[in-house]
């Protein structure tokens, strides 16, 4: 049964307008926006000024707004709005990805003791409705594992540079411009912003709430020419890649790096700020969905299914969280990597367990190499490869360690091909 | 809050089969199924006999049973079974694509007036949840069009007969030898199968419930090697493409035929007996989803989500019905097609608005004429295409009528590109 709703919003940047435009413009379904707190009041604004309000307490403590909508940008602050919001009885739709991966294990506790809704569809892959579909759809299915690329703006870069040939600058100038990248664009290109939405996707694939800084994230800011030229002569593609996978009955684990990806997988043609995610569930077997990542209007069209489902008391269950408990993430796992760098003591301190090709790039006129490393190695030297602008892509083969028995595992990329 | 279900299975053919293992392997979700229904008592089974019945009455009329699965072949009696079902206040759960397609607004009926509920995410597109996501996720979303590869039998001979030169005969044996094909092959590869689920997504898309003998299908019982060899000339693949889509505020339009594919649309890369869903929306944009459309365990995992979402009292609202009924179904369109025949006169006598190309195909030595014609023609001169062997295939270029005005429209298959 559908009741109304009246909506208190927080932030009015890209979403919040994407929301208000989307909202105004959909059918059959009553909602109002009833406030708007935002930051700054000097700031020009499309509505009036009346529709605007500075003290967040003018929606947390108005007993009439029955549905809060975070969409700011600070997670610091945005968690105190939900958290608040939650604990004073009303339900919240948010898109933010690092409040929610930073905080969620309470996040859910405090949807519990308080009998209050937290939906946040948007906060992940934009307009794919992969949260409903983990939860809802996937439900007594056994998965195995969720991939693909989660960021918006960083895959916007990577098709400008390797497809148009752009300078990484220029490509993630337009980025901003077209309102992909997050105000702080390291979020986006060094693959933060896709961790979180990983660590939240996690969460509701396997009932495991890993924490962020637990959690290896490599990204595309130091990505050189010399990278593009390399992947290119192997017939690949750079995609930055986010994976969280069984590794057996107890363990699962998750990483977010650069990825070469081969002509014949579907990632390979995923292009600009679109998305990908791909399951691989025991009985529906391989699962893609493609759509828009980033953007005002596919992620505010996102928001609003959440304002949808909650008129109609939809919750999140957390079905993994309470059945399938015992995983646990470990990173008892190698990578076969690519790792160009200037720094060749990187390459003997970093500790490949194993090296199968060794040799320079001459378009580039750097090093490098190509072998296996452990995922705890790369966690410790995380900084320093970043540092030393090197540049790091998984092939896509990981080898899981469980005692001294070693097994090779190829995360594919390809579904129906 | 999740109760306890009894269930009454109807059919133990692949699919049924497929629930039941994917059933007894699915975990934290009680289920058991009390009683299966067959009609050939003499045929082996692998499970106790104790389990069959052959008089459907054992479980309609068994009032410990609430829920009815039913995964028979013939419609008329699926018909039966479940319209009984729901008048004796049982939930059901089906697959029957012909049954719901052909009684779509008299199941509705149903399930509002004695308040029960019939789920049928398995009747469409196997394991990909496109129901679902079309009733929940895009509810207050402006959906343009809906458009794919529906049938996963027909999708897999194109398969082995475009990328394995496979003769058509051998690639049919072996999607039937796999358990992809329906038991009357007709159904899938004449697109007559495609065309029921068009049908049901269409209702839950538009709210609009076509009758299925007004709806035009046609197939790839007539593919030669000419038109493979006539569509990698021009660099594509045929695909059996199931479109619905705006025509504009009032009017939708929707039909199945064979479609040429450029290699830069999704559907080009799809195949074996993969499925794939595009959706087009106001602000989402353009959606992909892929996965397996055929075979016992993808289609018994759909199943499954459909036992699992009634156990938590889900039902279809057919949102879209209520609040757009005003969409109607609409012929005024004509299709740019490639027809291939050896009938001479069919090409003067289907009636083509306009010819852009007439040639000979010199691989096969027959004739082909690339133009327009209007659908009603089409819908006309069905049996005739068919019975002369000839093979047709749309380009995705419509056009849309209105009055004397005539707007071009590209149905294209390619997201995130």
């Amino acid at each position: 049964m559908e009741h109304q709703v009246k909506i208190g919003l927080f932030g009015f940047g890209c979403v919040g307008q994407g929301l208000y435009d989307v909202l105004s413009q959909s059918r059959g379904f009553r909602t109002t926006i009833k406030r708007i707190v935002v930051k700054d009041p000097s700031k020009k604004r499309s509505l009036p000024a009346s529709m605007f309000a500075y003290d967040k307490n003018e929606i947390l403590n108005d007993p009439e707004i029955n549905l809060v909508v975070e969409l700011i940008d600070n997670a610091k602050d945005a968690y105190e709005i939900v958290s608040t919001a939650l604990r004073n009885g009303k339900n919240v739709v948010s898109a933010n990805k690092k409040m929610i991966a930073e905080n969620f294990e309470e996040l859910v506790r405090l949807q519990h003791e308080f009998g209050t809704s937290l939906l946040y569809e948007a906060s992940s892959c934009g307009s794919i409705p992969i949260l409903r579909n983990l939860e809802e759809y996937y439900d007594n299915e056994l998965l195995r594992a969720v991939s693909g690329i989660f960021n918006g703006s960083s895959n916007y870069i990577l098709t400008k540079v390797q497809n148009e040939h752009l300078d990484y600058a220029t490509a993630l100038r337009q980025a901003q411009e077209l309102g992909f990248a997050e105000s702080d664009p390291t979020l986006d290109v060094e693959g933060f912003d896709a961790k979180y939405k990983l660590v939240i996707i996690t969460g509701h694939t396997f009932g495991v709430f890993a924490r962020p800084e637990d959690v290896l994230n490599l990204g595309i800011g130091n990505l050189a020419v010399g990278d593009v030229e390399f992947a290119q002569s192997r017939g690949k593609r750079i995609r930055l890649v986010a994976n969280t996978f069984q590794l057996d009955d107890q363990r699962i684990s998750l990483f977010v790096t650069p990825r070469l990806v081969a002509k014949d997988d579907q990632l390979y043609n995923v292009n600009n700020e679109y998305n990908a995610v791909i399951l691989e569930a025991a009985f529906s077997d391989k699962q893609l969905f493609v759509g828009k990542g980033a953007g005002g209007h596919p992620t505010g069209s996102a928001v609003l299914s959440d304002i949808s489902a909650n008129a109609y008391h939809y919750r999140y269950e957390y079905k993994k969280y309470h059945q399938q408990a015992r995983f646990t993430y470990s990173t008892e796992i190698e990578l076969e990597v690519y790792l160009r760098s200037n720094d060749p003591v990187l390459f003997d301190e970093i500790g490949f367990t194993s090296i199968s090709e060794r040799g320079i790039n001459y378009v580039s006129g750097v090093n490098y190499v190509i072998g296996t490393i452990g995922l705890k190695d790369l966690i410790r030297h995380r900084e320093r490869i970043n540092a030393s602008g090197s540049f790091l892509a998984a092939t896509g083969e990981v080898i899981v360690l469980d005692g001294s028995r070693k097994e090779r595992k190829q995360l594919s990329e390809s579904v129906g091909i």
